[in-house]
C-alpha cells in the first residue's frame, strides 16, 4: 500500500509530478540558462496557464518568490508607507501582523480566538490603514473566511489595497481576483509540490503603489522589490537564478490541472469535505474545531481530538496514513 | 553521448545528483514536516557535514536561505547600520554594492575595470565602514581575489566585518573562514544542483552585531532577520517551509565530496584551469580575458573570443557541448 498524506503541507506529491520532474531532468532543465529562450518560454506559459487556471485578470502580475514568508514581506516592504490593517484568527495571520510591526510599520488588527472567524463586514478599520490583510484560510485552526465578505471589502473600502493570504486555498478557492490587490499561496499545499516555490499576484494598483514608495525613498527591499520584479518579468526573467526545475514542473502540474478541469477539483474537495464533517460532526467524542459552520475550511479540516492527537496520529501511521498534528498549542489537541 | 555543460552556473548536475534525488522521493522526503525529528537530523548531518567539507569553525551558524541575492540583502540588513565598503571588479561586486544603496545605506566602493583585480591591502578603507565585502570570485568576468590578501584584511580591519561572495569559488576555495565574518554561495555553482538554495555562514561577532541592530529598533527584516533565523536553527529548523528535498540532496552530495576528498577535487580543478590557460595563452586569436595571473580565476575562466561568442557557442552546441556566454556588454565577446 503506498503511503497516504492527510498533511496540511507539505502534502502529498501530486500524481503527475514525479513524471514531470524526470522529464525535465532528462531535458536537462537544471542547467540550461534563466537568461536564455527556453526559460522566457517556460515563464510565459506558467504564467498564462496559472492566470487561466485561477481566473487573475490580464494585467495583473506573477511573481516567483521563495516561500508565502517571502510574499507576505514584500508585501508590507512595497505596499505599507505607514500601517496596514490585519484580521487575526490564528498563528500564521498573527505572524502576517507581527511582521509588519518588525518592518517598522504602525499596524492595527482586529483578532478573534482561536476556533472563531472574524465579521470582516462589521469591523471598523481605520482610514489610515493603506493595506487591510485577510487570511483567506487559516492553516492553522481550519478557519476559513468567506470569499463574499471578503470581495465586499473591495467597495468599502476603495482607497485601501486588499491583501489576502490563499497559501492553503488555492486552487480550490474560486475567488475573483478583481476584489484584490495582492495574494499569494505556496506550491507545497494545493499544488502538490515540495516546499521552495511561492507565487506572489499583484494588481496594477498595488504596483502603483509600490513604485511611489520606491520614489519616495522608502525602503522598499533590494532585488525583489517590485519594481525590479517586475523589469525583470517583462522579459520573462527573475532577479536572481530562480529554481527552474520546480518552475518548470508547476507549469506542468497546472496543464494536468486544466485539464481535468477547476470545477471537478472544486467539487471534489467539496464533496470530501462534507463528508469529513458530517463523520465528526456525529461523533461521540471527536468534533471539528471550527463550531460555527460559515467559517469552516474545506482544505484544512482540524479536528479536536481531546488530548489524543499523538496516540491517534501514531495508529493512522502504521497504516500508513500520515495526518498533520495540531499546530503550536494545539499539538496534542488537534489533528 | 552525454550534453556537457561549461556553464558558469545553473551548471552541470553533480553525477550522483540524480540517485539522491530518486532516493529522497522514494522516501517521501518531500511530504515530510520541517518540524519533525527525520528533518532535524537532516538539517544536524547536513550542516555538519558542511562545515567538515569546507573547515568552517563549530561556532559558526549556517542559515539556508533562497538565492545568493538574498544573502546579500539579509547581510546589509543585518549587520550595516550606516555605511559598508564594497571591492568592485564586475556585474555582481556592483550589485551588492548597488544594493546596500537601496537598503538606505551610504556604502563606499574601490572600483577597477572589468578584467582587472582590486588591490585589497592597498586600498584606503574609511574607519566608518562596518562590513568590508570582497568577491573571492566574480563570475562575470573570471577575476578571482587572492585568498591571502582576503584573510590579511581581519587583521588590518580588527573592528570591521569581513563578507566574502564565495558563490562561484565554493567548495574549491581552500579559505580560512576565521579571517571572516559572513559568507555565501549557492547549490547551483560548485555543488552541481538545480538554483533555489543558498547556504550564508556567519561568524559570533555578525551575529552579535543582528541582535545589536535589532535592540536598537533598525529593521533588520522579519522572518529571515539573524536572530530569527538563529533561534530557528537552534531547533533544526528555518522559520518558513524550507526546501527540504534540495537541502537533503545536498546534504548527500556533501557526503559524496568529503568520500573524494575535497583537495581531490582541488587539485583536479587546478589541473584543469591549468590546462585551459596554457592552450588559450598560446591561442592566435582568441585570449583570457583576465591578463595578470594573480588574479585569474581557477573557477570560471573567462576567454575573450573578439566577438565570435555567439558563432562558437552554436559550433560546441551542435557537439552537444553548452558553454555559458559572456555577461552583459560582453556577451558576444566572452565565453
Amino acid at each position: 500500500m503506498k503511503p497516504l498524506f492527510f498533511t496540511p503541507g507539505p502534502s502529498q506529491l501530486y500524481p503527475t509530478f514525479n513524471k514531470h520532474l524526470q522529464t525535465a531532468l532528462a531535458e536537462n532543465i537544471a542547467s540550461i540558462s534563466h537568461r536564455g529562450e527556453a526559460f522566457h518560454s517556460i515563464v510565459s506559459e506558467t504564467i498564462a496557464d496559472l492566470k487561466r487556471l485561477l481566473k487573475i485578470p490580464k494585467e495583473y502580475r506573477l511573481f516567483f518568490l521563495a516561500s508565502s514568508l517571502e510574499s507576505m514581506e514584500r508585501i508590507i516592504e512595497n505596499c505599507v508607507y505607514r500601517e496596514s490593517f490585519h484580521f487575526i484568527n490564528g498563528a500564521f495571520s498573527r505572524k502576517f501582523f507581527q511582521m509588519a510591526l518588525e518592518l517598522g510599520k504602525k499596524s492595527r488588527k482586529n483578532e478573534v480566538q482561536a476556533g472563531e472567524g472574524n465579521e470582516l463586514l462589521t469591523t471598523r478599520i481605520s482610514e489610515t490603514s493603506e493595506v487591510i490583510v485577510v487570511t483567506h484560510n487559516e492553516t492553522s485552526t481550519g478557519c476559513m473566511l468567506p470569499l463574499a465578505e471578503i470581495c465586499a471589502l473591495r467597495s468599502m473600502y476603495p482607497q485601501q489595497l486588499i491583501a489576502v493570504d490563499i497559501v492553503s486555498s488555492a486552487p480550490y478557492g474560486k475567488i475573483d481576483f478583481s476584489c484584490l490587490d495582492l495574494a499569494f499561496f505556496s506550491v507545497q499545499k494545493g499544488f502538490g509540490m515540495p516546499a521552495g516555490l511561492s507565487v506572489l499576484i499583484v494588481s496594477p494598483a498595488a504596483l502603483t503603489k509600490a513604485r511611489w514608495l520606491g520614489k519616495k525613498n522608502i525602503v522598499t527591499g533590494s532585488y525583489h522589490r517590485f519594481s525590479r520584479l517586475d523589469e525583470n518579468m517583462e522579459k520573462r526573467e527573475t532577479p536572481e537564478t530562480p529554481n527552474v526545475l520546480y518552475l518548470t514542473v508547476l507549469g506542468q502540474i497546472v496543464k494536468d490541472m486544466l485539464k481535468k478541469g477547476r470545477s471537478h477539483l472544486q467539487s471534489e474537495t467539496e464533496k470530501k469535505a462534507k463528508m469529513m464533517y458530517a463523520y465528526f460532526g456525529a461523533h461521540k467524542i471527536y468534533s471539528p474545531f471550527i463550531k460555527e459552520k460559515k467559517f469552516r475550511s474545506t482544505t484544512t479540516i482540524v479536528i479536536d481530538v481531546k488530548g489524543k492527537a499523538l496516540e491517534l496520529a501514531e495508529k493512522l501511521q502504521q497504516k500508513q496514513i500520515y495526518v498533520g498534528k495540531g499546530y503550536g498549542v494545539f499539538k496534542n489537541t488537534h489533528l
